[in-house]
């Protein structure tokens, strides 16, 4: 492996207050990506992303151009964070090196659904705040939105150098088939039976075997590319540490069928398109693929205890819910309709305070670092 | 001049049944370019984008990826117009030629505020019914937007091979400054004493000329552009065949001073971001910025007769009414507020209707078409 550089980087608090100055004025909006959650989520493996561009750098000589591509981006107030931080990363290493500055262009992608024009019209100040922080001689930035879905080829050949996905390719392209017995639950939880973790697994592999290949064709060879999942540390694709917050919402929409408010063949007929893999299964499917070496492979756990403290305990669970809902909230709306969504989370979040275990609940991350072989 | 192909092209009144049948099920929006008119003037210039995209294939040896770039692209149903006629174009003539699809590469620009979410949301439609009219062994297509504006850097150096810009470069980055003396008017008149044209013009030659610097970088050597302005025959900058419409305007919004509904100071001191130039004034900008050298300019006649007839004069007066509101509505609102806006345009619509000549009525279009000298 090459060179690393993991010991100049800032601390996650240094990197969230940053973001949060130049978030200023964005003010509140309820997607995907905006809880504290997320933006810590992303701000904990912003090491790895560094690492990977800094490699990256040092294999090229004085690119004057870097193509790079967030794959889900989503739209909010961190849709910009990982992005600003490894631009920051190559403005300084090309500084230590006496180097000009590259043309960076950034290509946001998400499906076409998302709310681009939210993006589009923040980049001005963005650009302009971005610019003035990185100082007088800093590199041109440029920046486009790509609809589409990662499950299939979205640039021309070996167009990009550098591309990451946080917190998306855990959304598969959709439901696994055959999942009709798969009664009061919503995924694979601790009452279903064998064939449902199957169908689901099967289904994460070959979406992510269709995305790896994607991308290996629209990477330049010595490209970099960084992963990072809602996963799991277990190899038993039902334990708690990544369906749990399923396992919850399950209960809740039992509480409906309970209260007669939703049929329950509607319910045992929903399931959720999503897969929090091990990292042996994201390993496996890099390997069987063989577009790229794996540079790094990691499971981090992030606490609640270490982001909210024992106080702010009712603040953690009303982020974790809005967190859940802010994803979940369009797949419950297109099956059971927007009239019980609202008792849904109140029923949620009561659930939710009553059993987590304030010290030890936490969330499981996969990251994996990658380069495109030759 | 290279070999040129203009005769292969087919008729105005194919393109615009075909535009139809493809934007079928869009819905009526009210874009600015989503006018009649607009799409006929598009239709129009086609055998001069056709020409440019063809000399550049033949000129290039079977590219294997093609960078297409569209400024000021609107969303609407005639935003993908251009874009698939001339994909279409290198589509026959790399069957001709026995060679392999190049990868289409399509950038979508336009300011921040256009609304990017409608034309994303039609994308994988479009391409899906493109896609089979092309046939089975048809290119693929990547499409992005960028926001920003084109007085300005948006690609890398040297990153795009075809660009084109219909109907939006007569558009100016402000307001030029010291119009205070231009009563009663919005625009040049015959009553503007003669400092207005002189702002007016040194205004387009300084934006015209940020844009040439700019396109100029991004463009490959050997890069084609093909631009389209509202512009004029005449070289007198006051001339009706340009002004009328915005003289209209200024009746309209005069008439509305006489009621008492808006402040004569208020009127006064509104004038639009737009100027019209004629095709010398292009081509002298062009000349001495000296990046490009010039393949085509022409000044192409729209007469109203030959695409509404006697009959359909009402029609048209609506349609060309219903163009002018769709670009000037955001002006007239940020400065006068949005409650005279029906009202000024009932009156747009009767002075028209009562002043228009049926038979010799036009729109003049300046097109210019340019190759990216080494």
């Amino acid at each position: 492996m090459a060179q690393t550089h993991l010991s100049a980087t800032k601390s996650q608090k240094e990197r969230v207050r940053e973001m949060e100055i130049m978030n200023a004025g964005m003010g509140e909006t309820s997607y995907a990506k905006n809880s504290k959650v997320q933006l810590k989520v992303i701000s904990m493996t912003m090491p790895i992303i560094e690492e990977a561009i800094t490699n990256l750098y040092y294999n090229s000589t004085s690119p004057s151009s870097l193509v790079i591509a967030d794959f889900g981006c989503s739209s909010g107030p961190n849709t910009l964070f990982a992005v600003s931080e490894l631009i920051k990363v190559v403005e300084k290493l090309r500084r230590q090196q006496g180097q000009q500055s590259p043309e960076y262009q950034v290509f946001l992608n998400d499906l076409p659904e998302n709310d681009f024009n939210v993006i589009f019209k923040l980049l001005p100040s963005f650009q302009k705040k971005f610019s003035s922080q990185l100082g007088v001689d800093a590199g041109s930035f440029f920046f486009s939105g790509v609809p589409g879905s990662f499950y299939g080829r979205l640039f021309p050949k070996k167009s990009l150098h550098f591309t990451f996905s946080s917190y998306s390719l855990h959304w598969l392209s959709q439901v696994p088939e055959h999942l009709e017995n798969n009664k009061r639950s919503i995924y694979i939880s601790s009452t279903s039976p064998p064939n449902v973790a199957k169908a689901y697994y099967a289904q994460f592999q070959k979406d992510f075997s269709m995305f790896l290949k994607s991308r290996a064709e629209e990477l330049a060879v010595g490209g970099r590319m960084v992963l990072t999942f809602l996963g799991r540390k277990s190899e038993d694709p039902s334990t708690k540490e990544c369906c749990y917050i399923w396992e919850v919402l399950a209960i809740a929409l039992c509480d409906m069928v309970d209260k007669g408010l939703i049929g329950e063949e509607k319910l045992d007929s929903f399931n959720l398109p999503h897969y929090a893999p091990s990292a042996s299964e994201v390993k496996s499917v890099v390997l069987m693929e063989n577009y790229f070496s794996i540079d790094r492979l990691e499971v981090s756990e992030l606490k609640w205890s270490s982001m909210f403290g024992e106080r702010n305990f009712s603040e953690a669970v009303a982020d974790l819910a809005m967190c859940v809902r802010a994803v979940v909230e369009p797949f419950l709306v297109s099956h059971f309709g927007d009239a019980i969504i609202e008792e849904v989370f109140r029923k949620y979040k009561e659930i939710l305070a009553g059993s987590v275990c304030k010290e030890s609940s936490s969330i499981m991350n996969v990251t994996i670092s990658l380069t495109k072989r030759g």
